[in-house]
């Protein structure tokens, strides 16, 4: 594309490592990076060497930890030359006094909020290179909001670390929370509990993620069980606190709505608003591999 | 090969991973896995799969630390469908009251042992690769001691935790430890301490790694700034504490000499039996970058 934007992959690397981080009410303390490049020479352009780095720095600024180093090896043979991959790691602790929030007091009546995304949140970026790789205009395609395929899929995924620890420092009761990434909103129902998600209203959807979408030839239940579709994260709370965390939500900028409820009944999520119904046994525990790259 | 072999390459990633953690005294609590793929269809061979697992769960048990999940995505467009790539990492906790070792207390007439490696140690398998490829019997090539050099390169690293637990336990007084992967014996003096490293004696060199270094046209300053060539770990003890070090190491079926000593003096490693000099700005901290996969 001519731009370096590798601060805004790995800012999405840092995201998607930290927002899984804290699901379980722990705050992230130290990011790890691992850089793996087909020839060392991918960091002798030295502009995209500091994009890189730039983004990876300002994610952690923004998930409150420090960059504690990482590991940077050449993989030729695996990968090619011109090609980088990004991951990494990071521990975080719990604030003092509080428990892991596990999903053990997940519970029928609790109330579902659903905090905004702001596009694909590096989930789906395969989907999303084979699509621009077959259509005439590439990453230039122009969405329906005017702005750029490539620049839509490279807006930095939102960081809610600042959201969950402004949520357990107000003493917010919360059940539960999913990071809504591989899968989509199957994510809703991550936890093994025999419970139902009924979801009665659904953010809008990034532009970028219904071009996917229809591009891809999915319908709703394939798109929401594979995007986040505008939903990047599950809140779970107390019954009658679900408004407050979500205007705790929008009162930091971001976009966040009273979604739906926990009820008794089989484990399953259901979709009012699009019609879809996901039972238990699509989303099982154990090796879902939502992706990094 | 026609054998499932991934259980030595999973064991190696995570001997490069805890061996690197304990260097500053810290002992392993939990690893994380990190398997990136070319196709979910990877796993699809059972025996493959089992033989990866059972690798990284005995290096798990081998470290004396809990396997705590991972991460296994798919990137088609970066890794070929037949690939896998091993990464991952790991958090550990130094003994109660314990500080961590960072070299501060590294001074001249600190003696040096060499633990001994029983081969690559996850460190030059692209070289190696290399050099398979360009032989007439590629991995079926006989070493020197009649073994193949397949199965001389899957050879297990070795987990040096229980040997800096064992250390420690018994309050020997360690000032640096060294784990010798990447830039090889230039590792010595990893430590930015303006001091000289002199070693006297080396280890004995697997031939699997004379054979690498011979087929790659090194010289002895090449071989021993690229690869370990036997010495694995570098442990610094305060003078008079080596030779109980060492017969520590050798009492738990390791390799390990006195091999040593630090020296007021310009930063720098003194190879003297091969005649091998080193100076300071040939390891410059920052960046390394010693690979895992």
């Amino acid at each position: 594309m001519g731009v370096e934007r590798f601060d805004a992959v790995a800012y999405d690397t840092v995201a998607a490592i930290v927002n899984d981080l804290c699901c379980v009410g722990a705050l992230p303390l130290v990011a790890a990076a691992y850089f793996a490049t087909g020839s060392s020479e991918w960091y002798a352009e030295q502009s995209r060497t500091a994009s890189l780095l730039d983004g990876w720095r300002r994610a952690c600024e923004d998930a409150g930890c420090t960059w504690g180093g990482g590991e940077s090896p050449t993989l030729p043979g695996l990968l090619a030359a011109e090609e980088i991959e990004l991951a990494g790691s990071a521990v975080g602790a719990l604030p003092a006094g509080r428990d892991p929030i596990l999903g053990d007091g997940l519970q029928a009546g609790d109330e579902i909020v659903l905090v905004g995304s702001n596009g694909l949140h590096a989930n789906g970026a395969s989907l999303a290179r084979m699509i621009a790789g077959r259509l005439p205009d590439g990453y230039a395609t122009r969405l329906v909001d005017d702005s750029l395929l490539g620049e839509a899929l490279l807006a930095p995924s939102i960081i809610y670390v600042p959201l969950i620890a402004a949520l357990m420092e107000r003493g917010l009761e919360i059940s539960y929370i999913s990071h809504i990434t591989g899968h989509g909103l199957l994510k809703l129902m991550r936890s093994p509990a025999q419970l139902t998600y009924r979801i009665a209203s659904l953010p809008p959807v990034p532009p970028v993620l219904s071009f996917l979408a229809e591009q891809a030839g999915m319908d709703a239940p394939a798109a929401y069980s594979t995007l986040n579709m505008g939903a990047g994260l599950a809140l779970y709370c107390r019954e009658g606190e679900g408004e407050r965390a979500a205007s705790i939500a929008v009162d930091m900028g971001l976009s966040a709505l009273l979604a739906g409820r926990v009820e008794e009944g089989p484990r399953q999520v259901i979709l009012e608003p699009v019609g879809v119904r996901y039972a238990g046994e699509q989303m099982q525990l154990g090796g879902e591999g939502s992706g990094s790259a």
